[in-house]
C-alpha cells in the first residue's frame, strides 16, 4: 500500500468536517499515520461513559470507525464519500475513562472495498479493550452514494 | 421465551439509568415489547447527523444496541450488568433525519449469552437502513463483570 | 426485488456446477424460491458430523453459503462470478444428523453488493441451530474477479 | 497467557479426534504453537476447490476454525467440549490450490469465552487470502453443552 496523504493533511481535512473529533478542542488526535496503518488517541470523558463509569460501547464503535477512516484517507486520499458498510466489534474488557489508543491496520484496499482491523487499548496497557473489523465502500469517480450501490 | 417485564417497567428502569435516551425528553420510545421482541422509536436530530446530512453510523450502532437491551430486559428482567460482547452491523441505505424504527428479535436467550438481531427502518418505509446481530453476556448472580469472564 | 430465475432454472444451473450438492444424488434440495427468499433442505449424514455426533460448524457454514447463493441467483440471474466477501455466523444449538432447513432472506441486492441472512433449523422444529449474515460481491459485466476489486 | 499443552501434545490429541485433518495423512500440520498463538499449514487439494479452481469458502472457514482450536487447546489444555459460537470471516483474495498458512492470535481467553483472529495466506506470500475473528465458548467443569447455555 502507498500513502497519498500525510497525518497533517488528514488532520486538516478532518478538522474541517469533524471539528468535535479532530478540531483544536476535539477528543481525537492522530498520533501516527503510515501506509495502511494509523494510531489515534481518544480522550474519553464523562459524556462517553455508560452507567457504572466505563466507556460506552457506542463510543468505542464510533472511535473505531473514525480511526479506520483516518487510515483509509491516508491510502486513498481525500475521497469524501467512502462509507462504512460493515462493522464487527468484540468488546473484551471494560474501559475506564482516560486516554484510549486505537491501532488500525488495513488488510486490503481494493477499488471498491477496503477492509481493516482496529484494536483499542488504554494508553500504556497491553490488554485489548475492543477489536473491530470493518469494511468501507469506496465510491467511484462521480458516484454519489457508496453503500454498495 | 417468556416475558418478565412489561414495556412500562422497562421504560421506568431505563428512564432512570439512561435519561437522555428513555427519559421524558429522551430520543427513544419503546413502542412495543413482546416475549423476545421489541419495537423502539428514535427521533434522529441534528446532532445525530454526519457531514452530508445523514444519520451517522455510531448513532445507528448505539440505537441498535439500546433497542436490543430493551428486548433483553423484557426476557431476563432487571439484570443490570448484561453487556454487549459482539455486535456486527451492516449499513444498507443512508438515513435522513426523522423517526427511525428498530425491530428487535432475540434468537436465543441462554444462561450466559443472548443473541438477537435488530433491523432499522425509517418510520413508514420498508427498506432496511441497517441490520445488526448482537450478543450480550448475561452475568451470573453475584458476578460483577460480564465480558465473558 | 424481482425474480430472474425460477427454482427449476437455479437447480439446473447448480446441478451442473455443484453436482455433489444439487445434482440428482446431491445433499441439497431447493424447496422454494421467491423474490429474495429461498428455502433449501440439506440431508446431513455421517461425513458432516464432528466428534460427539453433531453437525460440524464448517458444514453449517457451507450450507448457509450455498443457500444464500440460491436466493441470490434467483434475483440476479445466471451471473457465475458472484463471490462471498463476508460471512458472520452464530451457532446457537447443536444439530443432530438428519434434514436441516435453511431459510434465506436477502436484505439488499445492490449493483455491487448483496446482503442477506440465513436461518438454519432442523426440519419440523422452531429453534434456530445457526444464523448467518453474509455479503456477496456481484461482478460487473466483463469483470473477472469479484472480491471487491 | 500461559501454555498448557505443547504442539506435540495438541497434535497427538487432534490426530485421534480429527484423523482426516491432523492424522499422519491429514491435510493440516501444526507448524508452531505459542502461548495464545499458532501457525498451521493446510495442503489444499482438488476436493477443496470450487468451480474456477480456487479454494472454496467453506474450506477456508473450516481451516480457520481448526487453526483457532489448535491455539485454544494450547492455552486451556485438553478441554474437549469447547465450541465455536461466532465466526466472522472476510474473504480478500482468491486462493489457488497449494499450501496455505493460518496464523492465529488469541486476543482474550476468559473463563467462559475465548476470542481470537486467524489470518490465512498462501505459503511464502504476504497478501491475505482471508481473515476471521471467532469466539469459542469454554465449558465449565461437568458441563455437557457449551453453546452459551
Amino acid at each position: 500500500m502507498q500513502q497519498k496523504m500525510t497525518a497533517a493533511e488528514v488532520k486538516a481535512l478532518l478538522a474541517g468536517t469533524f471539528p468535535q473529533h479532530f478540531g483544536p478542542k476535539g477528543v481525537m488526535q492522530i498520533e501516527d499515520l503510515g501506509p495502511g496503518t494509523a494510531r489515534v488517541r481518544f480522550a474519553a470523558g464523562e459524556r462517553h461513559l455508560r452507567p457504572g463509569g466505563t466507556v460506552s460501547g457506542p463510543t468505542l464503535m464510533g472511535f473505531s470507525d473514525s480511526a479506520f477512516y483516518v487510515a483509509l484517507l491516508g491510502v486513498i486520499g481525500p475521497v469524501p464519500l467512502a462509507v462504512t458498510t460493515n462493522l464487527n466489534i468484540n468488546f473484551m474488557r471494560r474501559a475506564k475513562p482516560g486516554n484510549l489508543i486505537a491501532e488500525v491496520r488495513l488488510m486490503k484496499v481494493g477499488k471498491r472495498l477496503a477492509i481493516g482491523e482496529v484494536s483499542i487499548r488504554r494508553e500504556g496497557e497491553d490488554d485489548l479493550i475492543s477489536h473491530c473489523v470493518a469494511t468501507y465502500s469506496i465510491p467511484h469517480a462521480g458516484q454519489e452514494m457508496a453503500n454498495g450501490d
